[in-house]
């Protein structure tokens, strides 16, 4: 008998027939004699449905009040999830988080799981009865609800995995695993069998909306195997696990984007100790976060150039910020560029494949692609480009990497 | 200072827009000096959209799952008032059910409150807060969402006035109080400005739509005022008060009535003790509800006739069982009438005023209007009518009784 967490998100519970599809599945993996602890996403749409009434209340609506709204998404699916499920003659009931209780911090609206209670629903598993838990929400030390952030529900799905001590953490969605890159932009994507923590980290952070990129990172801490699947299909997914079981025959595993990049060069900046400090400093104050950071000393060796991407949403405040600090940075003047993109590569084979960055540059230079920065960690390459060379971007790398 | 509580329902909260109104009317009552308990419906509609979904899901949906479910419609109104209400600069917070706890016993569907816990909320409106409280819902011994049944907030409403041992209740809808009679059917109904419990109740039960009757019967029984009031208009609206206080100018208060009844007669039945309960007693089992019930006894003195009326919908099961308990029963036929409608009188001033009944036989009498079958009590007298004479018989009635 194995013990597992079958999470479904929003677009697999998203109408009354689907959640009754779902609940053939649970009742068919609860038939094998499966322990089953269900979680459950709110219904697709719903929360946005409840942000866009909060907004339309206040442009600064409570962020306790928006907890205990936007927890109710979840409080309904998993009830009508749970009634399914006891319509089947399975024996079932939903818990909220405030009923277990799954306590967080009081970060409202992005808190921490500290600790999930489990001996009730352990009973109530060990009976045969099937759990179904709300995503997405806990209780805080102050008795009020607390929400862990947009896409919570793959964080809940992980934490319940790690405090029931589960066999596996499957993750029902409406794709059939995580991709080698957007079908949407290259028909060629194809499914990956298995991918590892640390690429699957990369690949979410820079754009596969498959798992939260801190789901994932949770899953990688506490060393949880995820099984991403199809809710629509019984094929395999994709299988996200430690590098080290990892057999990787291929240098690039996927290739993700980013749109809506801008660019910023602080150009001749006088070259000395702390100036990139200086620069960063009060933009990191405002909360703008900088992605790829470049800086490389002029001809003359006394000036700099500091080059680095922001959001574009974020450009005009970051523009604003460096003239006001243009005494302290003392710099020659600032250029900048919008309509941006970032391509990546990503794999874990790449550190024993020597040549991957060489074989990556070609391929974007004879499709006359401009690479206008690049950055680089251990298990990626990302370059800059002009957002309208995405496609053509990614389909040559994607061809040049084999996973065609 | 006073401690009010005010109860908005689902149409005074039905949209964003009316919300922020409602919001509104809170800080004005606030700004007076009151502490103020808020208490919540669902917004109009939300709740009759959750049952659709459990009704697609399962045609027998648990009842403790659909507490879960149903109490989510006030977890959002709740939450966005509150927000409303905080972004007018007034410290406010919403309270669900079980948060408080309003405990409740484990009748799921149609709890009762047991206990309300009075100390943290006590605390926040001694310090100028507004308390926002989720109507229709508790919690019960064994940790899980019960609710009050339909229209439960009022019942709420009421609870927490008397545990609060607040100065008024304040009920506000969408109109502007309880009328003499439903104006749809008579634009001569004028609101009346008070009225006893035991009116109300019998109004209530009678089709007047302003409160549900249980919720009325509870505020008779602690003796607490309540005020029908409109949430769109700063008029006075309605008290509910004890019949001491109220001086009758009028024999009649107001006028009922409900459709779709059905009429049964069992005809010649063997006059002897017990026959009414051999009748009643299997219907009653079916959890049919029997209303009025006249029996007579036939010339001969050895048989009898007994009639009574039912809802419309039950009357094909009724006659049934009263089919399958011929012989116990031992009658000589049954006849059964439809489409039959109760109109009622109802005024504490009718004990001290005779005439009442023949006034309103002549009144009917007078316009062709046949009466099928007569029950009174101390403060009402209802007669079945043919459905279609509903309109005609309510506005000869309000006219005969001074009411226009």
């Amino acid at each position: 008998m194995k013990r597992l967490v079958l999470k479904f998100g929003g677009t697999s519970v998203g109408t009354v027939e689907k959640i009754k599809k779902v609940a053939n599945i649970i009742k068919k993996r609860h038939s094998e004699g499966n322990e089953i602890i269900v979680v459950v996403s709110a219904m697709s749409g719903a929360t946005n449905e409840l942000v866009k009434k909060s907004n339309l209340i206040s442009k600064n609506f409570d962020e306790k009040e928006l907890d205990s709204l936007l927890s109710s998404g979840e409080q309904v699916s998993s009830s009508l999830l749970s009634g399914a499920i006891l319509d089947l003659g399975i024996k079932a009931r939903s818990w909220l988080g405030w009923q277990i209780p799954i306590l967080t911090n009081d970060n409202h609206n992005s808190s921490q799981i500290i600790k999930i209670k489990t001996d009730e629903i352990l009973g109530f598993i060990s009976n045969g009865g099937v759990a179904v838990i709300a995503g997405f929400q806990g209780i805080s030390m102050e008795n009020r609800i607390t929400t862990l952030g947009r896409g919570g529900s793959d964080l809940s799905a992980v934490a319940i995995a790690k405090f029931f001590q589960t066999d596996s953490c499957e993750i029902y969605t409406d794709v059939e695993g995580v991709l080698t890159t957007d079908p949407a932009i290259n028909d060629k994507a194809k499914k990956i069998d298995k991918i590892s923590y640390e690429e699957m980290l990369e690949m979410a952070s820079l754009g596969a909306k498959v798992m939260q990129p801190s789901a994932v990172q949770s899953s990688m801490i506490d060393n949880i195997p995820i099984h991403v699947r199809s809710t629509f299909s019984e094929k395999s997914g994709t299988k996200i696990i430690s590098e080290s079981e990892i057999d990787h025959k291929k240098a690039v595993t996927g290739i993700a984007y980013s749109k809506n990049n801008a660019k910023v060069s602080i150009v001749g900046v006088v070259d000395k100790p702390g100036v990139a400090a200086d620069v960063f400093e009060p933009i990191g104050k405002n909360n703008i976060n900088i992605d790829m950071v470049i800086q490389n000393t002029s001809l003359d060796g006394k000036t700099a150039n500091i080059t680095f991407t922001i959001k574009e949403e974020d450009l005009k405040k970051t523009l604003d910020l460096i003239e006001k600090n243009k005494q302290k940075i003392n710099y020659n003047k600032v250029t900048h560029d919008d309509k941006l993109a970032k391509v990546s590569i990503i794999g874990a084979g790449m550190i024993a494949s020597p040549g991957v960055t060489h074989k990556m540059f070609r391929a974007l230079a004879d499709e006359k692609i401009n690479i206008l920065a690049i950055s680089t960690s251990e298990i990626k390459i990302s370059v800059l480009v002009r957002e309208d060379l995405i496609q053509k971007a990614v389909k040559v790398l994607h061809k040049t990497f084999e996973l065609n």
